[in-house]
């Protein structure tokens, strides 16, 4: 039967090819072809009952559903690449991936034809509970049936009427296991950046404390939406007060890709994108553990409006115990892999094999963390920020820039995936409930969230923070809550009661909005706020006159929690973890020097200077640390220090005197300010 | 329910640190803990009948079975390194990755407890054929049931037996539409050689030729196989004549992974190696076509074991109709791939999009064929050929690199992922038939099919070669014919039937054998064979003495149609769809004047030199086709010759004298021998 149909079509290719070399536009119009044709060669199948052609049948469809999206991609990538070439900032590439999700998905839902694959609603009773496999005995052969889910009495008649819109209809399973690691994992691979680190308590923050918040303000609000909705008869099943709380889990994962991706190109001010961008990533993490414990939530008894101070306490504690687990999950194989790249040298000489290892090696984590109850997002998450810590010193050359290069196309395609998927999903999923009231409390429920997160905590940070979050900044952050794949992921992931199918739908609308009008404004937004734009990442904040008198409070006051860590981990994990850092043989104590010569790597000798510019980020240079050790480590600091200088590749400026560049990564030292960044149309000011 | 077990198991994950530090063979040990557990825990669910929990549980094991896979390639990996550090040779990753997989299948199969989904075989009669979806009334809930397949009514008291098992059996859609795509493009893109080319007639000889002999052979060889296990009283099901050719199709599909693995470390003979590349990866496609057409071949009325003329020219239609079909689209949206990268110049600023571009262009090219009843493995194939003829000479000089190595790593894991697979399947697959005499026959079978396929064309062949391939040579193809990841797609595609599963059973017992063993003996073979190791690939056959007759016999008599084609490419091809070769206003004839400047890109004046060194593998430099055009074209080569010689980065000496570049080309220019290839431990001889 594969030969069936060859016949006519050779014309579909020819237009393609005809399509692709015009503009995008036609490349849409291809796709409708290609969908028109792929519905109706599926109606003239259904009449031939063969097994062996449905099969095929089914095989093509596989093929033009998988290639529905390829080709949505393929279409947002030609428009964002017309976009970047003329500037286009209101709308962002996963903006427009959900446009052209959106009209293809209009296209199937009323373009193609109904292929219903069952006439009538077969039903036959069994006595206790519902098979994963069901045998069924059709006129004398046996065919296999798979559990797919339950289905609400009323939409018995409208079940996957539509063979194609089944067929683009994707496993949750795979947004989960296959979609977001890649994201998640970017993101943390990311981070390694030192406005990061300088602004780690105020980012931990707002990830933690602002996402419980926001979490329990909106789902506390919509609590009182759902009963209004009671009140007033909108309410057609059954709505709990723990439903509400995971909507305000789900719903409290921000995902401000769009706003970043403008600061990344405007050069926003550091701060303010290591604020957004920490928090965002973080938060991810954090709503994903907290929708987990509020679905661990079970109160004994009934009734699951009561509050149960023991199933409270439980969920408290499945939230640490997750939160915990996953990241020391994640830390353990980042370390991990840190030792196979650290032992395995050799791997130098055979760079994909690296490449492979590595990339597998984070996927395993998310896969590993799932598979043990944790939360992979998480684990996958401190494995992004372990690796680029540790891994990323110990592999060649060539390695660095493939798993760079690799994570980065995996996150672009995944990112833009999800974001079609969103506006596919929004015509194509087939058990929406879209409830006005409920959507619009949504909405000023998210608003409330998002203000009683940013403008409290901001104001109790800003009286321990140096550099206050001003009240711009403030306001920004306010504006860049959007929501994006990770809300919509946690809310397909169980769409089978009509609460979370009203929550799926409204998650779906407010990241439509959000990602569209918010995304939109933020250029103006920018203007508005006189954020300063065009900054030199390197760049510090302009130096205030108290110069002395800051220094000393550096050292008084400022993150001594960090300065110990930091502390700790160049002189002992970085040695031991990677080729580069002093060696143990200096930083040890000279009663260990034994186990102290034993672990360090030859290496770490000859490698000391090669690595350090990679590292800089972070890690300034290796006398840094002399703060806390004092004289001890002069010889290994004296040894390394007069290169610096010489060896800072990317024209940084370094500084050989180790107070002061604690000083500089802390955000505290005052030499001067040579900007490099053009200030563009936006009036500067100040904030700091 | 997701916090359950959180409690007991960071001991795993703290196992697990500790074991991944050491050896491989402990990740293999935490592999069989983790199963394990997996399969533990899932007993422990199936006493709560909560479906929410039923998901979690499946979401659970989703993520075990791709951890599983994942773990066992990273264990491949760490493998492979080990061999690759001590040189080992006579196991080549994809046999590692077979025995890994095999270990963990046992396992799976004999160490996981059975947890069957249904506990007595369920069924209830329908009237006339299987629907595609059920609902099912369990007391008073509707589930929704898909149909996966047929199941023969012998095995229906061992169907699914165990989740895990069912887990990891992976839908053949996810073989055909996800891994081999990149398998098979690599291997067009990795045809850009110029020995292939100056092969060509000989490849296609065999692959066309060779595949379709070695099918009948096989698949008559087979038919009285089974007539003979008929008649002994073996056979319990129908085999008909069609099923022996379709075996014969699936299983001529060589695969000498192994074999060319080992050529390309040893450096052996550059035009052996181009014939068995350029046949396993033509044959791939034939075969392919030759199954489908085969599947086609559907003679009216009931009896199939008779000849029906009209079928059979059907067939041969349909294959010829597939064939050149797939080679069109393939080889369009080559085309339109490089027009898009010729007019979106400004795509090299953003070299991810380019790379996104490129890698959802080629799998789009695999989907579109498979959606339109071509055939994508066919079609990317021609893809991949084209685009590293045409496409690749537009990419930025980051994107060339970027989209290598991406195609490399995803190759490279899903060609490892597919052999473990094999592996695994041995042990999980659920419907295995091993008939001895069958097995057995085929072995003799392909032994014999190959032997009818190698040495009477190498006969055929070498009457018309300047370059006789020699009888080590023979023996060496002979040897080589290995079957791998397309065989074994093949069979899995559809396991519905009694004769499917017995030919799906065998296949997979001759890849392991041939990988094994065959690919073991590859490096004993060559030296046995004395066939020349070490060879620089761009030196070409020592010279004889002939020198000036051999330069004449040259243009007369060797690939005519070659060289009208190297032309019409070089002149025409190039300067429209790239950014290289000599403007249009040069090649065309002057009438044309307008049209030649209206369609030369301005940068062909710019790029004309830059270009040059990475197209050098086929065209090796701008003035080698003056041979046709003679003086005509003087003052475009007259600008760019005297550059030839300084611009070669890679140090290789290019002639500036057209016609001895073309010759060389295509293996007979006279320059002297500089062999750069260390000659190895075997003995040399020279077989030319």
């Amino acid at each position: 039967g594969r030969g069936r149909g060859w016949g006519h079509l050779p014309r579909l290719g020819a237009r393609a090819a005809a399509a692709m070399s015009l503009p995008p536009l036609f490349l849409l119009l291809l796709l409708f072809l290609l969908l028109g044709a792929g519905g109706l060669r599926a109606a003239d199948a259904m009449e031939e009952l063969a097994t062996e052609q449905e099969a095929e049948e089914s095989h093509r469809q596989d093929s033009v559903s998988l290639l529905t999206f390829i080709l949505l991609l393929t279409l947002t990538i030609l428009t964002i690449w017309l976009f970047k070439h003329r500037r286009v900032r209101f709308l962002h590439e996963t903006g427009l991936a959900m446009i052209y999700g959106l009209i293809v998905g209009v296209i199937l839902r009323y373009g193609t034809p109904s292929t219903s694959g069952h006439d009538k609603p077969f039903s036959c009773s069994q006595e206790d509970r519902p098979f994963t496999t069901l045998l069924v005995n059709v006129s004398g052969k046996f065919f296999e049936y798979t559990l797919k889910g339950e289905i609400s009495p009323g939409k018995i008649h409208n079940v996957e009427q539509n063979d194609m819109l089944r067929k683009v209809t994707f496993d949750p399973e795979v947004f989960f296991n296959i979609l977001l690691p890649p994201i998640i994992f970017h993101a943390g691979y990311s981070l390694k950046k030192r406005h990061f680190f300088r602004n780690l308590g105020s980012i931990l923050a707002y990830a933690f404390l602002g996402t419980a918040v926001s979490c329990f303000i909106i789902g506390n609000l919509m609590y009182g939406v759902v009963k209004l909705m009671k009140l007033v008869g909108q309410l057609s099943g059954k709505f709990y007060y723990t439903d509400c709380l995971l909507f305000g889990a789900i719903i409290s994962a921000t995902d401000p890709v769009t706003v970043l991706a403008i600061f990344n190109e405007l050069h926003a001010d550091v701060d303010l994108y290591a604020l957004l961008f920490g928090e965002s990533v973080l938060n991810d993490a954090v709503a994903i553990v907290l929708s987990s414990s509020i679905v661990a939530y079970q109160p004994t008894g009934e009734n699951t409006h009561a509050f149960d101070a023991a199933a409270f306490f439980k969920s408290v504690g499945v939230f640490l115990g997750i939160f915990s687990g996953s990241f020391m999950m994640g830390a353990v194989t980042g370390v991990v892999t840190a030792l196979i790249s650290f032992f395995f040298t050799k791997l130098h000489c055979f760079p994909l094999l690296e490449t492979a290892l590595f990339f597998l090696m984070s996927w395993s984590t998310f896969l590993l963390a799932e598979a043990c109850g944790f939360t992979g997002v998480v684990a996958v998450l401190f494995c992004g920020i372990t690796q680029a810590h540790y891994t990323y010193n110990n592999l060649s050359v060539e390695s660095r820039s493939r798993t760079k290069q690799l994570f980065e196309v995996l996150h672009f395609l995944a990112e833009n995936f999800i974001f079609s998927y969103m506006g596919l999903a929004l015509f194509t999923f087939q058990k929406h409930i879209f409830s006005p009231v409920f959507i619009i409390g949504a909405f000023v429920a998210i608003f409330l969230g998002r203000a009683a997160h940013i403008y409290p905590l901001s104001f109790l940070l800003n009286l321990g923070r140096r550099h206050k979050i001003s009240w711009n900044f403030q306001h920004m952050m306010m504006f860049s809550g959007l929501r994006g794949a990770m809300a919509f992921a946690l809310a397909i992931r169980d769409t089978a009661t009509y609460s979370h199918q009203m929550m799926f739908s409204t998650t779906l609308l407010i990241v439509f909005f959000t990602v569209w009008i918010v995304g939109g404004g933020t250029t103006p937004m920018l203007s508005w706020l006189n954020i300063r734009v065009g900054v030199d990442p390197d760049q510090d904040p302009p130096p205030t006159n108290d110069n002395s008198e800051r220094r000393n409070r550096t050292k008084q006051e400022s993150a001594w929690l960090f300065r110990l860590w930091y502390s700790f981990d160049h002189n002992y994990l970085k040695p031991i973890l990677t080729h580069s850092g002093p060696p143990l043989t200096t930083t040890l104590p000279s009663w260990c020097g034994l186990v102290a010569h034993c672990l360090t790597s030859p290496q770490v000798y000859d490698n000391q200077e090669q690595l350090r510019e990679e590292d800089s980020d972070f890690i300034l240079n290796d006398g840094d640390l002399t703060v806390t050790y004092g004289d001890t480590t002069i010889t290994a600091n004296g040894s390394s220090g007069p290169h610096t200088a010489t060896t800072s590749l990317d024209g940084r400026r370094t500084k050989s005197n180790s107070e002061e560049a604690l000083e500089r990564d802390l955000g505290a030292a005052d030499h001067e300010v040579t900007s490099r960044g053009t200030r563009l149309v936006f009036p500067l000011e100040d904030n700091a």
